[in-house]
């Protein structure tokens, strides 16, 4: 061992203690005689002193350190005069009798602090350097203490974690798999598995009962700001069970998670919601429930005065912003021009001011009536020196355009804390979702999923209403996973194919190993899926999955350290069978 | 829930309580007027008792099921009259009140037995079902159950667990990686990791101190019997580390997995050997030391008596073989077979036995008087009863042979205990291995290898016995993991890649970003990686890895389930920037 102690370790119960350390030169300073060295290991960070007038030679060498030079220093832990009451370790510091210079490095192209000087793209090209940084390291220790206690937990149910293959089929119409052409199969290819999902529910036709993998998931699809091509999910699946016995066992999982990560203890049941309740009272299949200002619907309320923009619109809904009256003209055309920005869509925004005392001001005043306005008011529980703010238009996009209103007023009047924690199960998905363009369903979970049993005889009649055994876990607006009840059924799952638009070919093509693995006893089964890089960017207090990530790719999939992806050669295309496109990569503009 | 209980927790204890359980239909008898059902979970057998007199429908329903039916049963628990001791739940019974069929299933293509009637082809085939015989899954469960172990005792020591990157750089001059074209970088192909060597180096230099990673792994090599395209590694990489510190922390590793997985508890430090005594005495560096029979050197014995087999050689050396002195000529003949066959590429078999009465007999007994033979006895220990097998050439070829030999005696002898595990470092490797045909050196480790700091000076003028910091993990024979200690400064691995023949050029298109990175204080570190299927495989007592894999595939890359890798469409192709190479396809006579 380099060292006895860590740089992190130290504390004044050690005074007197002769140490080994080793590290990084975090920061030298000269002071009259004397110097100190910062050292930095993954631990913590310790002060070395170097006194001129007992070694000048030690002092000198001491003096001669760079940053980031990797050293060892032996000597006598001391208390320090001037304590230092930010860092475990500030009330000692180390009086060196010996230094060894083990690396020397060159200076590092950003400060390797907390607060860095590097701009993002050279953080990503030196991320080995950028990793030093405790800030982005502790991201990274975050995940490895999530990983082991889902394990621990999952372990302790009976789950069983089994690896499944990253070489799989690829299915000829599942475009956006990444593929791998097989040099001893010419001409065919592998694809990387954008989940496990044929594989979990072909362990439950095993017998496995209790299935779990931290898994390496991939889409090769264009990557927005926080999505990557190679993600991890945790991903579950189980037999002999209800919805009720998932929901319970992984309401458990983030329990125990928050608890033993977060220290936050959940002491009551996770409330439930359906999604049609998601839709009606927050315009969204994740609500953020860490605040109110649920929508309040007011059509009715507002009928028969002449105000067309009202008259004609499906849906007028409103939401109570408490203590908002005072808002000034300019702060009210702020959020009128937010939900009018083409992402929100709205035409308009008005609004009705309860002012404090007690009479209300509109920017539709002229078309109603103050009785009028205060039968708004109080359906909204509005109180003195409150705003109500309305939307009105068509349902569906509305209440969207509300939900988007309704988070930006609670990041106004900061009800979004990232420390506060609201979880909610969004229930009762429906089953299928219409196509405007194709003119057909689709599934809105997958076609494996299993109907409410009391909505099967609506399956032909009334399609779109169905409700599908599908369930998400939302904590704060962010949807950290999700699941269902599997069809075990062949008939009901021949259904789905017929209701989906598949052909029996098509099911067959994409789906018929499953299928024929279904003849065979499968059992009732269920499963859910967590995005763990969002989990642990949630529990870290990241707003992107990208510090969740050792080494993460840029938004064009490029590994900006290493510059992967890269050129093959010639012998190695031919070895698998495949030639480049040049004349298209040539239009392409692609840099050689 | 559709159960209570397991099939595999009820005991005498729970007599007289109701329960349901859900499972498989193992098997049905008619035994008068009774139907006996045995029902199967992950966790046992029960059996299902159906009267006739009781509830003729009930047992007309039960006399109706097939093999691999899911079904559900409620009833009561009641002792068994004939008691069955084989299997945990065999002294109870249940009374069956009601029974659901949950889903039927075709007769299956094998049976679900430990000694099923399917061969491998069948059982791959249909892996969903092979999985569900107890024999294959427990060594899934075991294979968990590892995973869990590794993980707690690598987090008790502060390793992290971080994830690298599946998407990674292709080097031009690695061959054999498994590539994946990059539709948003056309003509460019990321690979995947044979292992993650350069990244759990550079989290080194990020300053993580301690990593591991049980990590799939990818390799695009003809497939030998025992070989698999996706495996799985147990990676890991420490800083501030001697030689010693690696082996004592991963030793520790090895033992806490044998005393939790395997109630094995090593109460001895695992011994150690120089890779040259290891052939020396072996003539494998990976020696099996479950029994003795070491090699012992004669030819200073054997010279100057005119055989010229011996005379000639370079290397004459035997083993004793116990008891074996009554060995007839057929079991002679058959070794002197075995070690002809090419693979081993003896030219001959010499044997020496000093029978019961101590006197002596030998296949070269013209040769060498009775003194001679005795005092070859003497070097080799042999008692009265045992033979000598003594085989003679080249050193190396023939140490190879005699190691083959050895092992075919340990077998013949039943030396070879599988529930025996007998642990051992091979250390100090050889840094370079000489090759004839390119005639150059090649690392035997890899290039980031340290060599033996009192080697150092030895580099240019002895180069080829040089000596490593490396290390391997065999155990009973097999080689389960080895490590190195790594080069950490810049000019000795520059020195590294002159010997190795590395252009610099070559050396930085393949190593370059580690190189660079290497320039900002890299830590001394070292780090160790073991096979993990190997190792289920060893404590499963299984002699391939391929059932410790829940979805392996085949020895040419196919999974035999799902007939993957398949055609991809020609769409996929264009969105790639790649062709087929049909014409060299048509060649290969690949089917389509």
């Amino acid at each position: 061992m380099f060292r006895t102690k860590t740089c992190g370790e130290l504390r004044l119960s050690n005074e007197g203690e002769v140490v080994k350390l080793a590290g990084w030169v975090q920061r030298v300073r000269k002071m009259g005689g004397m110097t100190f060295v910062d050292m930095r290991d993954r631990y913590g960070i310790t002060q070395i002193v170097f006194n001129n007038e007992f070694d000048a030679e030690l002092c000198d060498a001491a003096n001669h350190l760079g940053r980031e030079y990797v050293i060892q220093v032996e000597g006598k832990v001391a208390e320090r005069s001037s304590k230092n009451t930010n860092i475990a370790t500030g009330e000692i510091e180390i009086i060196a009798d010996k230094l060894t210079v083990l690396n020397r490095s060159e200076v590092p192209p950003f400060t390797i602090e907390d607060n860095t000087d590097g701009g993002d793209d050279l953080r990503m090209q030196y991320r080995y350097l950028d990793l030093r940084r405790s800030a982005v390291r502790k991201n990274l220790e975050l995940r490895h203490k999530m990983g082991f206690e889902l394990r621990r937990y999952l372990n302790e149910k009976g789950f069983l974690e089994v690896e499944t293959p990253i070489l799989i089929k690829s299915t000829p119409e599942g475009a956006r798999d990444f593929v791998v052409p097989s040099r001893m199969n010419p001409g065919q290819f592998y694809a990387l598995p954008q989940s496990p999902q044929l594989y979990k529910q072909l362990l439950m036709v095993a017998g496995f009962d209790r299935y779990f993998q931290i898994a390496k998931c991939f889409r090769d699809e264009d990557l927005r700001a926080d999505r990557q091509p190679e993600f991890t999910q945790i991903d579950c699946e189980m037999s002999f069970v209800e919805q009720e016995d998932v929901l319970q066992m992984f309401e458990g999982l983030v329990k125990h998670i928050f608890k033993y990560v977060r220290n936050v203890d959940f002491d009551y049941a996770f409330p439930r919601m359906t999604w049609a309740d998601a839709m009606k009272y927050y315009g969204s299949d994740k609500p953020d429930i860490r605040f109110g200002m649920k929508f309040v619907e007011l059509k009715d309320l507002t009928e028969g005065r002449n105000f067309v923009v009202f008259d004609s619109a499906e849906y007028v809904g409103g939401i109570c912003a408490e203590g908002c009256a005072s808002y000034t003209r300019k702060q009210i055309d702020e959020l009128t021009e937010f939900v009018k920005r083409p992402q929100i869509g709205a035409k308009g925004l008005v609004w009705v001011k309860v002012e404090p005392d007690g009479s209300i001001k509109s920017s539709v005043g002229k078309f109603y009536s103050e009785e009028d306005l205060k039968a708004w008011a109080e359906r909204c529980n509005a109180k003195p020196g409150d705003m109500i703010l309305i939307l009105a238009g068509k349902t569906m996009p509305t209440r969207k355009a509300l939900n988007e209103l309704r988070l930006e007023m609670g990041n106004r009047l900061g009800l979004r804390d990232k420390n506060t924690f609201a979880p909610l199960w969004v229930i009762d998905f429906p089953m299928f979702e219409w196509d405007e363009e194709t003119q057909r369903f689709y599934a809105m979970h997958h076609p494996f999923t299993k109907p409410k049993d009391e909505d099967i005889p609506m399956l032909d009649s009334d399609t779109g209403n169905v409700r599908a055994n599908a369930y998400d876990m939302v904590i704060n607006g962010v949807e950290l996973g999700g699941g269902s009840l599997r069809i075990y059924n062949p008939e009901l799952q021949d259904k789905m194919f017929e209701l989906l638009g598949f052909t029996e070919e098509k099911a067959q093509e994409q789906f018929g190993f499953l299928m024929e693995a279904f003849k065979y006893g499968a059992p009732p089964h269920a499963g859910l899926a967590f995005g763990f890089d969002r989990f642990v960017s949630m529990l870290a207090g990241l707003d992107s999955i990208r510090d969740t990530i050792a080494f993460p790719k840029n938004n064009s999939g490029r590994d900006m350290m290493n510059d992967a992806p890269g050129a093959i050669d010639e012998a190695q295309l031919e070895e698998l069978y495949i030639k480049l496109d040049t004349e298209r990569i040539e239009k392409s503009g692609a840099k050689k």
